[in-house]
C-alpha cells in the first residue's frame, strides 16, 4: 500500500511524490518528538531527506539530513530541539552534492526575526520571480523554489507576517502547501486550487497540521478539517484563526494522491484513500470484460484495486507475486550479465499458483512500462497461460508541474505509443486502463474538484510562457 | 507475507526463526555475489547478522557482520571474496557484545585444511558434548552450538570429511541443517528428522543448497529436491553424490515453517507455503462460525489465511490495518508516557471502513498476546462494533528446542491461561484457534511427517536429562 | 609545532584560529584534488568543518562537511568535483546543530550567475550591515558574517564583480582575507590592514592563493608574494591582474600568527615563522634571568621558543614532557573523579630527567592558565626542585575581534589578575612574560606593521559603537 | 617522539611493533575504563585493532574492533563492561578480511571456565605446535600464534591454571609477554629471555600490568618492577604472588624498544628511554666527525638523538622539517603523477633555515631508505649545501622473529647493499651509522642483556629447523 517506500521500488516504475510537511504548535508538548513521529507517518512522501525546525523560544533550531527520518534523527536531537512550535519536512530529491543544501525546512533570519518554511508542491513562475528577486539583490543558496517563498516572505514581512504571506501568495503561482513558523507562531497555507493536500488537527491542547491525516492518526490527534484552498491558518497563543490569503479558485486537488501517492489510511476531502482505490478496482471490473481464473495484485500499489476487482468480478484474489521487503539503499544491484535477477530479487512469482492459469494482474498506474514488462515475463515463465494487465487509472499522457517528479516524463510510455503498441511492449494478452469517466465516477458530485492534468492536459494553473524545465526542484 | 522482517515487527509478537543457510558450488560462477542474493532472499530467517565464506583456492576467506545482508556486504567484498565454493548464513541472535563472535559461517583451520560451517537448527545435547570436548582440550570461542559441530568435524576428520560428518551425526542430537565447505567441496547435511528445511537446486553448471526454495528462485535456479532426513550431499568436481549419514528417523519437519517462518513463495515438501496458509484460512472458516461483516488480516502475517477465510466464508476481505514499512532498527521508540503511540506508528486502522462493523481479524498465531490486545483496542476505538480474533493455528503451549527463539517461551499466553482468559485479556468478542486436526488436515496423507511439539508437547528428539536452557544459542 | 591540531589540545588552553582559505585557478589542473591537499596543509587553522567549491564549467559544485579534511572528502568527490577553478575552506566553529549550515565556502546563485566565497577573519560592523540588508529584504540562512559579504556582492554585482567587491569593501569593516570564485574567475581579497594572512603563488600554469605559504609548499607551488592590504587580485583566462579595492591603511598583520597560529614552515611578510619563534625564545632568555638546570618546552607550542631560549641561555634543551598524539575527537574523557587523568593522558613528564632539577618550562602564550597549572603540578610531582614558567609573548589582556575565537576572552587570566597572582595560581616559582618591546624587536624595522591589540588594546579598526558580542561567528 | 603513530608515518619507513598488552585487577576499580586509558597510552604499539576483556563476575565479556582505541570503544562499553579483572590489547595487523578475527584478547570457554589471553611477541615453533594440536583435534579460528597458547592453556588446565601456564611455557618457544585472565584472576607471564617488555605496577588497591611503564604513569600508578624472564605473576584476592614458570635464560631484551618502539617517557630495565636515545645521539657525535652548520632531527623518531648530538657537537638544533600531524587512515594519497606530493604533505622543510647550510640530519634507524631518499632530496631542493645523514643505531641486517613486523625484511637496504651504495641511493654526502659498540655502551654493565639479533644475527632463541615465514601473525 502507500506505506510502501518509493525508493524501495527501485525500478518499480512509479511517479514520485515530492514532499510531505508537518507542523505542531503546543505549549508543553514534546514538539520535536511528535514531529518525528508525524514525519515518520509521512515517510512515503519523501525518503531522500528529512528535517525539522523547532523554536527554542530564543531562536529556531534546525536539524536536517539525507536519508530516512529514522536515520536522520537521533535521541539527542530531542534533548536539544526543545520548544513549543515545530515544523518538519520529508523530501524526495535528485541526487548530487546539492541535495543536503536543498533539504527543508529552510530557516532564515530576517529583519523581523527568524522564519522557517516547509513546502510541498511546485511553483510554475519561479523563473521570473527568481530573476526579479535576484535583480533586487537576493541570493539563492539552494536550488529549490521554496527559497523564493522564503525570500518573498522576508521582503514583505514588515507590517505583519500574515500580510507578507498574502503578498507572497499574490505573486507565486502553482502548487503549494506550506507549514511556516516563527519563534511563536505556526502557519498553514494552501494554494488557491488546493492542489497538494494539507489538513488540520487537534491533539489535546496542541494543534497539528500535516500533508495527510495518517500523520494525525499516529499521534492520536483528531482531524478537524482540511486547510481550504487559498486559506492561511494562524496558530498562536490566541488559538487558531483563519484568513483568506488569496481568492479560492476552482478546487483542483491532485487526483493521483488517491491513485498512488497517499497512504491508504489517509482521508482526503472526506474520502478514505483505500476505499477509493478499492472502488476504482470495482469500476475497472465493470468496464473491462476479461475472462480469467484469478486476480493477482502488483504489491503493494495494486493491492486495494485488486481486492475491489476480485470482489466485483467474483474471482479469487491471490497474492501470486511475493515482494522482498529488504531491498534498500545499500543493496548491491546485479551486474549487467545477470540483470534478469533485478526484478526477481524484489518480486518472486509463486509458480504453483500460476501454472496453467489465466491471470489478471492489477496495478494502480503504468508509467514507463519497464517493470510491467518484467513482471509479465516472470508470470509467463512461471507458467501463466494468459496474462491480462489491468490498470486502475487512465493512461498518463502529460507531465505534472505541480510537485511530482517530472524527470521521467519524457519516458511516459502512454504518451509515446498507442495502447496496442504498449501492450505488445509489455507483452500481455490484454492491456486495459480505467476510463477517465470511471475514475471520476468514484468521486461522485465532486468529480470536477480534481486536477486531472496528467490524464487530460488541462492544467488548472497556466504555465509561464514557454515553460522550461528549470534547474529548480519542487519542494 | 513472510518477506516481512521480524525485526521490523518490533513488538508484533512473533516467534523468531533463528537462521538461514545457503551454499553454492560452481566453477566460474560468481559464487560470492550469488550467495549475497541467496542470503538476501533468506533475510526473513535472520536479521541480526550475516556472513559468507568463500574458497579462494588457497584458503577460505570469510566476511561477517552485524546487520542486514545489504548492510554487511559492500561491493568490494565481491572483488576480494573470489572462488568456486561459498556458503552463507543469516542469523537472528541475542544482542550483546558476543553477537559478532557468534555470527556464522564459522571458519577454522584443522589438521586437514580449512573448514567452514553454517548451521540452522539447535542441538539438544550440547551440554554433555561440550563438557566432553572441553575435557579433551577443546576451547570454545563462541557461545553457539555450531562450534561443537565444527570441533567434532575437526576431531574426526582424519580418514575423510564425509566420515567425520557421519561420526559427528552419530553424536549430535537435535535439529540441524548444515552447509559445510572445504576449499574444494560443498556439503549439505540434514538431521535424521529433517526438522529444519534444506533444499538442493541447480543453476546451469552450478549446484545450490538453501534453507528455502525462494533463494533458488531469485537466482533463476531450479529446485531439484529437498535434502533427505539423515542425508549427506557431497558436491565437488565429480558432481553431486549422496550418502546416508544417519538412519532417517520419522520425518518431523517443523510445521511452523508453514504457519509463519517460511516465505510464502517457498515450496517445502512439495507444498507451496502460501497455498497452505490460504488453506488454513479456509479450514478456519469451516471450523469457526462467526457472523461478521468483513475480514481484516493482520499485516503481513495474517494476509494469506485471511484471503482463504474470506473466500470460504463469502465475506469481503478488507485491508483495514495499514502498516508503516519504515520502522527499522534506528527508530526512536515513544517514551513511556506515549506508549500507546508504539503500535499505532506501525499499524493504523482505517476508521471509515471499520465504523460500526462486525470485524473478523485473522492472524497466523498468537504468542504473547500483547500486540493482539493493542490491535483489538485500536479497532474498537476506530468504531468496530464487534471484533473476533481468529488464529490460523492451534494454541502454542510448549517451547521449541529445535532452533526457534525460546526466549519468549515463558511468556506463551496460551500455556499460562485458558482460552477464555486469553480472550478477556486481548479484549475480543470471540477468540478462536484452528484445531490441530484442522491444521494437520492441510497436509493430507503426510500429516504425521511434521513436528507439532509446540502444540502437542510431543518432541521428536528427546531432550537431554533435565533440559536446562543453557547459554548456548541456536544456529 | 603549529601543525599541531588545536582540537587535540583539548584543554591545552590556546586561542583558536578561526579559518583557513585556499583557491586555485588552472585549466587542466586537478583543482579539486589540489584544493584537498592545500586545505590539508591548512588544517591547523580549523578542524571543525571543511569544504570546497569547484566550478564545473556549468555551475559551481560544493561539498562541505563537519570534521577534518580527510574525513569530509572521499575519492569519489574528486570524480564529481571537476573544473578549472576551486576554492576551499577549513573552519573552527562552535558546536551545535547550526554548524554545518555555517561551513564554507558559501555558494549562491545571483542575478549574474553563481558565486562562492571563503572567508577568514571577522567583520566588526555586522550588526548594522545585517540590519540594513534585512530591511532591504535579504534573508540570512547562516549565522556567519561571511553571508553578509555574499549578499553585498550579489547586490552590487551588476556592472562587474570587481566593482561589486570594491563596493562591498567600502561597506564592511574588520578583518577579511577572501577567496571568491565565479564559474570562470578566482579573486583574492584582503582587508585594508591586511589583518589575516593571504598569499599568492604559482604552480606551473596554475595560480594558487592560500592563507599560508605552507599550503603552496606542499603542492610544490612557488610563493609569488602576499596579497597587499586593500588589494583585489583577479585571476582568469587573461592571467593575474590587480586592483586596489580599498585604500591601504596602516598594515596591522596579526602578530599572533607568529606567536602561535601559523605553521612554523610558513613565511609571512617575508619572515619564517619558526625563525621568529626561536628569536622570541632568545629574546626571552635575554630579558629573564632565571638560574636553572634545563629547559623543557611545552609540546608542541613552546618547542621553537625553547630551542632559542636554551641556545641563548646555554642550557640543555630536554623534552621532559611527552605528548600522546592520539587524543582525538572521539576520545572518552575521564570522569570527574579521575579528572587528574585528563592532562596526564595527553602529556606525561619524564620523572628521571626532572628529579631534583631546576626546570625552565617554555610556552608561547598563557591564556586561561588552567593547563599551565596542571603541567607545573605534574612537574613538581615528578620531582622538579624549581619550576619557572617563561612565556614567549606578553600577557594577553584584550579580546580579539578580528577572527580569533573570543569565547574564552572572559577567562583571560592576565586580564583579571596581576602577574604575581597568576604566578601563585599556576604554582610556579617564577612567571615571566616576554616584553612587548622584546616581541616587537623581533620584527625589526617593520615593528609597527602588526596588530598587537590583544596585548595593548590598540585596535586598528574601531569597533561599532558599543560593540556587542553578537551571535555571528567569524569566518 | 615515540608517541608518533606508525600508521601516520605512512611510508616513513619504520619497523612496526606488533602489540601492546595491559591488565588490571582491582575490586571496586573501574577496570574497563582504566584499561581504556592504559591502552590509549600504549597506542603507539599497535593501531590496527584494539580490544579488552572484562570479567563480569559471571563470565568474561569482550569487545574488540578495528581501529584506534578511541575509535573502537564508546562510552556505552563502560556501562556494559563491568568487573574486577580486565585485560586489553592493541595490535598492528595485516589488512584483510581476517584481521578482526585476529584481534585480541582471545576469549574462550574451557572445561574449567572462561579464559582470556593478550599476547605481545611471536613464537618460533608455531608450525610444529599447531600441527600437533590439530592432530589432537584442535581447531584454529584465527591465524595468530596466540591461539596456540590459548589451546595449550585449555588443554593443561585441569590441575590448576598456573600449572597449565608452566606446561605451556615448556612447549612454546620465542617471545611472549602475556596478560591472561580468568573470571577471578590476572596473570602476567614473560618468556625466559624477557624479549618483549612487561612491567608491574600498583594503583591504590589495584594491581596493573602493562607493556610499558607509560601506561602506569597515565593512570597515576606506581611502577613496582618488571616481570622477570620466565616468571608467572598471579594476582587475585590473596594479592600478588610469583612463580618461576620456566628457568630464566640469559636476558635478551629487545634493544629496538630503546631505539624506536617504546615511548620516550617509559622506563625499561631501569633506564628512561628518552635518556638512552639522547645518549645514543651523544655517542653518535663522538663517533662521527662531520663538519656542519646545524642539526635537524627527522620528526619525531630522530628528535631525542638529535638533541644529544647537537649538545655533544656544540651545533644548533633546528627543527628544519615540519610534520603535518593530520595524516590519517582516510587520507587520500596523491595520484601517481603527483607522487612527489606524498612526502611533502607529511614533512615540509623550512627553506630559509636550510638555504646554503651544511645540514646534519639525524634519525633513529634506516630500514628501506626510501623516505630518507625523499627527505634528502627535499633538503637539497630547499637549498642545503651539504646533507649528512647520521643514524643513531647500527645497520639492520637481519629479520626479527620475535614480534616485529618482518614483512619489510626482504627490503632491508643495509642487508642488500654496502654502506657506500646506500649512501649513493639516499643521496647524502655522508651516511654514518652508530657502531654496535656505541649502541651497547649506552647500556653500561648490562650491555649483554639485550637481543641485538637484527644487527648481529645472533638469535637468542633458535629458530625451528628451516624457519619458514608462516601465515601466522605475531601477537
Amino acid at each position: 500500500m502507500a506505506g510502501e517506500p518509493g525508493r524501495l521500488l527501485g525500478g518499480l516504475d512509479k511517479f514520485r511524490e515530492e514532499c510531505g510537511v508537518f507542523g505542531i504548535y503546543g505549549a508543553g508538548a514534546e514538539v520535536a518528538r511528535l514531529t518525528y513521529y508525524g514525519l515518520f507517518a509521512l515517510q512515503h512522501r519523501g525518503q531522500e531527506s528529512a528535517g525539522m525546525a523547532v523554536s527554542c523560544g530564543n531562536g529556531i533550531e534546525v536539524h536536517k539530513g539525507l536519508g530516512l527520518v529514522a536515520e536522520v534523527f537521533h535521541p539527542e536531537h530531542f534533548r536539544t530541539l526543545k520548544g513549543e512550535v515545530a515544523i518538519g519536512h520529508v523530501r524526495y530529491s535528485t541526487t548530487g552534492s546539492t541535495s543536503l543544501a536543498n533539504a527543508q525546512p529552510l530557516v532564515a533570519s530576517t529583519g523581523k526575526g527568524m522564519l522557517a518554511v516547509a513546502h510541498n508542491g511546485n511553483l510554475v513562475n519561479t523563473s521570473s520571480l527568481r530573476r526579479r528577486l535576484s535583480a533586487e539583490g537576493s541570493v539563492f543558496q539552494t536550488t529549490t523554489d521554496s527559497e523564493i517563498i522564503l525570500n518573498l516572505l522576508a521582503r514583505y514581512r514588515h507590517p505583519s507576517l500574515p500580510e507578507a504571506i498574502k503578498e507572497c501568495m499574490a505573486q507565486i503561482k502553482g502548487a503549494y502547501s506550506l507549514a511556516i513558523m516563527t519563534e511563536k507562531q505556526l502557519f498553514a497555507v494552501r494554494d488557491p486550487h488546493g492542489i497538494r493536500p494539507l489538513c488540520l488537527g487537534r491533539l489535546g491542547a496542541s494543534v497539528v497540521v500535516a500533508s495527510e491525516s495518517c500523520a494525525l492518526d499516529v499521534l492520536g490527534a483528531e482531524l478537524i478539517r482540511e486547510v481550504e484552498p487559498g486559506e492561511i491558518i494562524i496558530i498562536d497563543e490566541h488559538g487558531i484563526s483563519s484568513l483568506q490569503g488569496a481568492r479560492a479558485d476552482r478546487p483542483a486537488h491532485c487526483i493521483f494522491e488517491f491513485i498512488y501517492f497517499a497512504r491508504p489510511d489517509s482521508t482526503l476531502q472526506g474520502l478514505n484513500v483505500y476505499a477509493v482505490r478499492r472502488e476504482l478496482g470495482r469500476r475497472l471490473a465493470a468496464e473491462s470484460a476479461v475472462d480469467a481464473d484469478l486476480v493477482v495484485p502488483v504489491p503493494d500499489s495494486g493491492v486495494a484495486a485488486a481486492a475491489g476487482y476480485a470482489e466485483a468480478a467474483g474471482l479469487p484474489l491471490v497474492e501470486g507475486l511475493i515482494k522482498n521487503r529488504y531491498v534498500g539503499r545499500t543493496f548491491i544491484q546485479p551486474t549487467q550479465e545477470r540483470r534478469e535477477l533485478g526484478v526477481r530479487l524484489k518480486l518472486n512469482p509463486i509458480r504453483s499458483l500460476l501454472q496453467g492459469k489465466r491471470v489478471i494482474i492489477i496495478d494502480d498506474s503504468l508509467v514507463r512500462g519497464t517493470t510491467g514488462r518484467h513482471i509479465i515475463q516472470m508470470l509467463r515463465e512461471a507458467g501463466a497461460r494468459e496474462v491480462h494487465l489491468l490498470i486502475a487509472s487512465p493512461p498518463v499522457l502529460h507531465p505534472c508541474y505541480y510537485g511530482i517528479d517530472t524527470s521521467t516524463c519524457g519516458e511516459l510510455i502512454a504518451a509515446r505509443w498507442p495502447v496496442e503498441k504498449v501492450r505488445r511492449y509489455v507483452g500481455c494478452d490484454t492491456l486495459y486502463y480505467l476510463s477517465l469517466e470511471g475514475l471520476l465516477g468514484a468521486f461522485g458530485s465532486r468529480r470536477d474538484h480534481y486536477c486531472t492534468a496528467c490524464f487530460t492536459g488541462c492544467y488548472p494553473v497556466p504555465l509561464e510562457g514557454c515553460y522550461l524545465v528549470e534547474g529548480l526542484e519542487p519542494g
